[in-house]
């Protein structure tokens, strides 16, 4: 298929520009019986929403999301999931001034040469607002696992040059960065603030968790659940890394280190991150992705016009000094989708399969 | 599609176990008019090859490849492309120590709980040596690309925890580990022999670059090029981190620092690893893998049986105390097969497009 | 994927109840650079329209299709491609009657038991309705394909026990049956109504061709351009049966009489209904479908309801006599969305392909 | 995906021509714990095997298949299954007076468009003989839908002018022409005697009937069951109809007499062919095909060259007269990869359900 389609058996597709009149989506694939309305996926639609915090882009967009189908007596049918949510904040004179120039570091030159054609306003297709009909299907995928015991949770694990250690979820939760640990805020909002007045913008690093995901979820060999996973997560817009359990750390360790021993009480580590073979191992599913900075700054920066010839650019606009700040929703929906979309899979082809092993707690 | 095919319009799809009769593949889209012969995929299988220095397995395979359809007269003709490997060096007795057992940090314990079943002789399909049919099929792919300008090659940038800076591609095939740096390799060499001394094994790190790659290809939203390549990539066995570009460095940098400024001149570095918005810009594309060390060891693990009970276990066998070394040539069929899937979807949807727009060099 | 998918490179997947709020669809893959506007969608959905004549059902319903993405500046961006279509007259009082009860031959029975659960309204996703979205996005495919010089028509070729000769293409559109040939009208409606005191339905069988094809659309093996057309005309509602070309006449022809030969002026017949191996030959394209009558007849019928006892069923709400007569445009759009994927497809793989042979006029 | 593959979730992918070394094909999704060993592959290829009567092309051909991964001390794994058959009685001179000419009703004509290049042994890719791995695939379908209580099978219902009622199964295995009525036999013998001396072939319709399919098999709205069953069937080599149930005959039917009414006892008729709205009903599922005589005969016909020259085209070689007479098997294994393919799929989506409505016997 087309490229805006994600998942095989459990498919979201999604269209949508950044000034166009709606976004929107279709869910398919999703089990008849789940209780589901609108309600359910505006509290994620409201964790990513634009304008929340004075860190993030003033766009005012308040991304009410519509259920158009599927969905029958407050309870899905089986059949495909129409969403859309209408643009209402579109300042696209803002965007006239780009309309014959790249913006370095932006899609508009890959897009100008790939098509031919562009919707200039705002990034049109590019534009990060596009994951919002992400975490809406997402938000749909976590319901379905949670019927199942899988929960799927997110995290900043850092800002810029702040590493930020994990303390608990409810902290997550109770500010604008979804920063675990309550005592780093006002150190995250204190280099916000001053990023501001640098007019510049810095990158992220999110990490997501899956838990209660049973063992058996993956297809080898190149459908593997981390392999799947990655494409999910370097799809969002500005992922330039990905790392499932120690990723990276892994090449500096030895194998009696890295290698998770078993016993009858349980794994003895998670460096795997959850996954062996690309399968679930019941373990907690652990995954990290990188966000790089926003090029959509206003220091100027060296770029050219559609006729080939030098300018300056300067992105004026309404736009994320961080995109990382607001990627922890979008995140866990990629998860979820990912997850949501091999459980029915290895349902399909393993139903029968009852393993009598006792499974590790 | 299940899990064993990769890509959507020049698809691969693989079968065959570490110990069964054979391997094999099927290439399924590649254009017709192709010169193409067995030889052509010797050369990247035997880059692969084990028991090719004292540092990989001392399993012995001629790995030697045949073509059993979609060639005529030498040519391809655009019909599925058959091909198959006969496995010759199996030592299955190596392996029955392991058959109720679960070896730690192995697909053992999660095949065991998808299927219920396992070939459990070295693996079974979980096996590594899989990935021998991935370097035969990348291998067309090469040669395709190759006609259009494309080049696609791999060193390995770190070695446990040595960091090797690139230094000349030559280098790169003239010592077994894919080393860029001539100077390096004596302290490889020596890093390899103490590991075995130790009876452990280490990570790696292997970079892969395209030169030559069009700006266009890689499809929005999902199927963005960094994404499917992340997927192909993170579906390698042992993977346990992607980045594209400067990936997790990206998360400490400002956007001043990060955006590849643009002048008619091109483009003034490449932080962005060749894609923008999930589209190539025209650089080179860029990507880095991080694979974990292999749990193959001698040293004894903590473990438990198919009946939940605890037991020690240490692998024999013929394994690589570094699976990174014998990566680099199937990092870079998978990049390839990549490349080429897009190139292949590019054209179907744009091939009307002619953008007169001069193009960065 | 799951079931609301057609296509592979250009692909549409669908959405919406016969009560639902609305109906929609994703476009995915179309080239850039076309011109579109709503108003190029509208005629085929007018042709498609309920309430358009004596004959067909009298729900009223504008069908007023919006674009909601993928188009800029009246013309296509080359991404996705969101179409929207409100529902107006929905009369749901009409079918709390059959809330419980299967109607004989509808798909009551089989949604109950595969989902556990139905959208009795109508038939909610299971009704004619749906074809709305493809007829729209049939049309997008008609508008390109026109560009290519390919030309999609259709024409009722026997309404019940009267069949029809073809005559001319104009005389199609002059009537609500898209009779071909104008003496046959009055039959037709003499007919239909008595057919309508009869308080019964009748089968149809329309045709449909497609003008200017090149030779070399389809993919061997699976994927043959008559395989996926038979799939696209048989997804349509109450089709039983589809042939290409002399179809289920071969069965008794002799290959002396059924084999086009070719001479330097062209082939001398087209009994192969324009395609040889599932490939397009350059011949007009050639398939016939038959339409069940429709199950919705006020003539009592025996049945069972959900809790298994015996029931009588009369279908009142508002019907097609006939679902055959607006069926026309539905399986125009079904060709033209198979043609337009095997086009995108072929391209891909065989853009170098230039065969200088002399192609048949 | 390109197109040699099948089905969704278990897929089946083939490679092979005419006259290359050997055919193949992988069957991906096959659920685990099936028992599985060559010989139960055998049976269905010994019936499609050629030279069995003096009915059909007396190419010699083994086709013996091995099985080369995905089964495991005699049951599946889950993983991927390689088969293979090599090719053992090909005599290419046979083809070379072709080389450069098309023949009549021949994919040459259409290949060589396509690809500008074609493998001209024996039709290369377009020959028949790819249908082998097809029964080969299809009987592992056939082996797991029989563990479910689903039984498919097929019997010529016409050959030419000849049409043949169903008396029993019994009969349809004891004769070559799979005649479900032993009187009729000697009468298809002195047929296909005499059209040997005319040097002429002909065409037949085979049926294929499921028995035990429980409902609710089959996905809205493009991926209906019978879409696919269409899709399946026409793309076997010759096919140019098909119907569901009554099929065409449905076109002069009144909805009073077609719909299939429901008791508690069960269905009173069956003119649907077991799909209601594209899903399974639990009644047999009933499929018809008709095959076109082949074109390759002796008596002389007019075609071109390469050159666009006109020339006379007599076919020697070894062919069948009546490809239908080998085709049912092929049909049945059709029937059964699309039944496999939907029941995984189903239960992938709908493992939950658990309808208590009583199911109609």
């Amino acid at each position: 298929m087309s490229g805006n389609t994600f998942g095989k058996l459990f498919t979201v597709t999604t269209f949508g520009e950044s000034h166009g009149p709606a976004l929107g989506a279709i869910v398919d694939g999703c089990p008849p019986g789940l209780p589901l309305c609108e309600e359910d996926l505006q509290h994620d639609l409201d964790r990513r929403r634009p304008g929340s915090s004075r860190h993030t882009t003033q766009r005012q967009e308040a991304d009410r999301v519509r259920i158009l189908s599927g969905v029958f007596e407050g309870v899905t049918t089986g059949t495909a999931i129409g969403l859309v949510i209408e643009n209402t904040d579109q300042r696209s004179k803002d965007y006239s001034k780009i309309k014959d120039r790249f913006r370095p570091a932006h899609a508009d030159y890959t897009y100008h040469h790939k098509y031919g054609i562009r919707d200039y306003r705002g990034g049109g297709r590019s534009s990060a607002r596009e994951t919002a009909m992400r975490v809406a299907a997402g938000a749909i995928a976590k319901r379905y696992l949670a019927t199942c015991g899988i929960r799927v949770r997110g995290y900043m694990s850092q800002l810029g040059p702040i590493a930020i250690e994990f303390r608990d979820w409810d902290a997550v939760e109770a500010n604008p960065f979804f920063c675990p640990d309550p005592d780093r805020v006002p150190e995250l909002e204190a280099y916000m603030d001053q990023l501001r007045r640098d007019q510049d913008s810095v990158g992220a690093r999110i990490s997501v968790v899956a838990e209660g995901v049973p063992p058996g979820l993956g297809e080898p060999v190149f459908d593997r659940l981390d392999a799947e996973l990655a494409h999910g997560l370097m799809s969002i817009n500005a992922v330039k890394g990905v790392e499932i359990g120690d990723g990276f750390a892994s090449v500096a360790q030895r194998g009696s280190e890295h290698r998770d021993e078993m016993t009858p009480e349980g794994f003895l580590s998670n460096h795997a991150g959850g996954v062996l073979g690309g399968i679930s191992s019941g373990q907690a599913i652990i995954a990290h992705l990188a966000l790089k900075p926003t090029s959509s700054i206003t220091t100027p920066g060296r770029s050219i016009d559609v006729e080939g010839q030098p300018v300056e650019v300067v992105t004026k606009g309404r736009h994320d000094p961080c995109v990382g700040i607001r990627a922890t929703p979008i995140a866990e929906a990629m998860m979820a989708l990912t997850l949501m979309d091999h459980l029915l899979r290895h349902r399909g082809q393993n139903q029968d399969v009852s393993v009598t092993t006792p499974r590790l707690p």
